[in-house]
């Protein structure tokens, strides 16, 4: 069976929100654990009060590279949802003092450790785990992610989402990847699946470009509906077939905890990134 | 049937909201009747939005003793829908002005009276009556209410509850009685149940204490799910399945009610205690 060959997370872990006594003892970074969450910024409270948007305003995936053209689109922040049953979601992150080879770093950095990733949502990360080619000081920072898997459990709302992140190269999603100088710009982008079943349920992206004070981050996901797809040539079987079921048809609920997961969490890492990668650069 | 010994409230009444012209005439306390509501404070609007939170981060109702503990937890206000189907809800009171003793007063105060009940929420409470052992000007203000029963009725949100609220001692929810002095900390605990029918369906407890400019009020309710259970040794027959049906498994728009319901009467309370109170103790 194909399912059999694809990586997945350790069966055996026990994950637990919070860090607990000693679980940061010897880490270099401990001083960047903070419980305290950032707060939403007033443009997606806004947004997220009022409802959902015409989906003729949404980026459609196939569109997805227009995200590096200039200026900003109608639809950054909110949620929709669509007649096949997907939502749509966008957030804007202003991250002063930020660069897109800092966002790039993170994504490379976070996943190989649950306490870094926690790091990033204290309220809602439990476990990370990474699955990809090894990688040493040398490799530039996107390519410390590219095509890997970051196995994550995290709540998104009241939910428990065990996932597999699969990123992928920004020219599977029509960027121009010669314009995404690691100065000036990237973008993070990944399918979003389940990381218990060969099942995928969408897409993310989250581009970053240089502004005057920093960076600003303009995440968009695409989940459920005509999104839903098995991984390694999986075949639907009832058990598959059960848990396609329950991400075809997204809700409001899940729209609106969506948009507020992504907000806090890009937030909270806005608050600590520069320093942490300051910290991180000045110690290789 | 062990239903029939319970006490109910008058089944004849007829509730309205509002005052009505020579529903305050002669009642001293006529002057603290004011239907425009206090607002809803921005953390509390801010918790709302941020929708339902990741179930660990809750106060179990077996560690609700914990209130007393120092400082703050790291879920003071919102709430979250939990697996069994039961919700969540906390909500922060700041109250300048008042003390812990304030509140006990209140509650022993308000509920022998419909308007006094009313003057608590204008807009959502209907009917009070008081089922208890009597009391008089000597019987400590925390004594008035512990062991008897309000019963209310009010909307919370859209909908009409009618209520059984039964005052339990705070050491039945973990509390140290001994480290509860009138002038430094109260701890109002109670059951909520259904007035119509034997069947409780959560708890609450609002924690207050005294801080530098008064008090703060740390209110917690867990209902629905497996706290739903029979009162006075009832069985569950077909009207009270129905009933308990109802409330075993709670939604998002239940749980946002609460808290707005909570903190809107509570912020009101807060507005006009002190003085009230003042005024009590004046004319005695």
């Amino acid at each position: 069976m194909a399912e059999a060959k694809e990586p997945r997370p350790d069966p055996t872990r026990r994950p637990h929100l919070g860090m607990r006594a000693g679980e940061l003892d010897g880490k270099w970074y401990a001083k960047y654990w903070n419980p305290v969450m950032a707060p939403l910024p007033g443009h997606v409270r806004d947004a997220i009060t009022l409802g959902p948007q015409a989906p003729p305003l949404c980026l459609s995936l196939d569109d997805a590279g227009r995200l590096s053209d200039a200026g900003y689109q109608e639809f950054e922040n909110g949620y929709s949802l669509l007649d096949d049953g997907s939502m749509y979601v966008a957030a804007l992150t202003r991250m002063p003092g930020a660069s897109p080879a800092m966002v790039d770093w993170w994504f490379g950095w976070h996943a190989t450790e649950t306490q870094r990733y926690k790091l990033w949502y204290p309220r809602a990360h439990l476990y990370a785990q990474w699955h990809g080619d090894a990688v040493d000081r040398s490799t530039p920072y996107r390519a410390r992610y590219l095509s890997g898997t970051s196995f994550v459990d995290e709540y998104v709302g009241n939910v428990l989402g065990r996932l597999a992140i699969r990123f992928v190269r920004p020219g599977r999603l029509g960027f121009d990847e010669d314009g995404l100088a690691p100065d000036e710009a990237t973008a993070i982008c990944a399918t979003v699946g389940m990381s218990q079943v060969p099942l995928d349920w969408g897409w993310l992206v989250h581009y970053v470009r240089r502004v005057r004070d920093g960076a600003e981050m303009r995440s968009r996901f695409w989940m459920g509906g005509g999104h839903v797809a098995t991984r390694a040539g999986a075949r639907l079987g009832s058990e598959l077939e059960a848990a396609a079921e329950g991400v075809r048809r997204l809700g409001e609920g899940q729209a609106r905890a969506m948009v507020v997961h992504c907000s806090q969490e890009m937030n909270h890492l806005a608050s600590f990134l520069p320093a942490l990668f300051e910290e991180y650069e000045r110690r290789r």
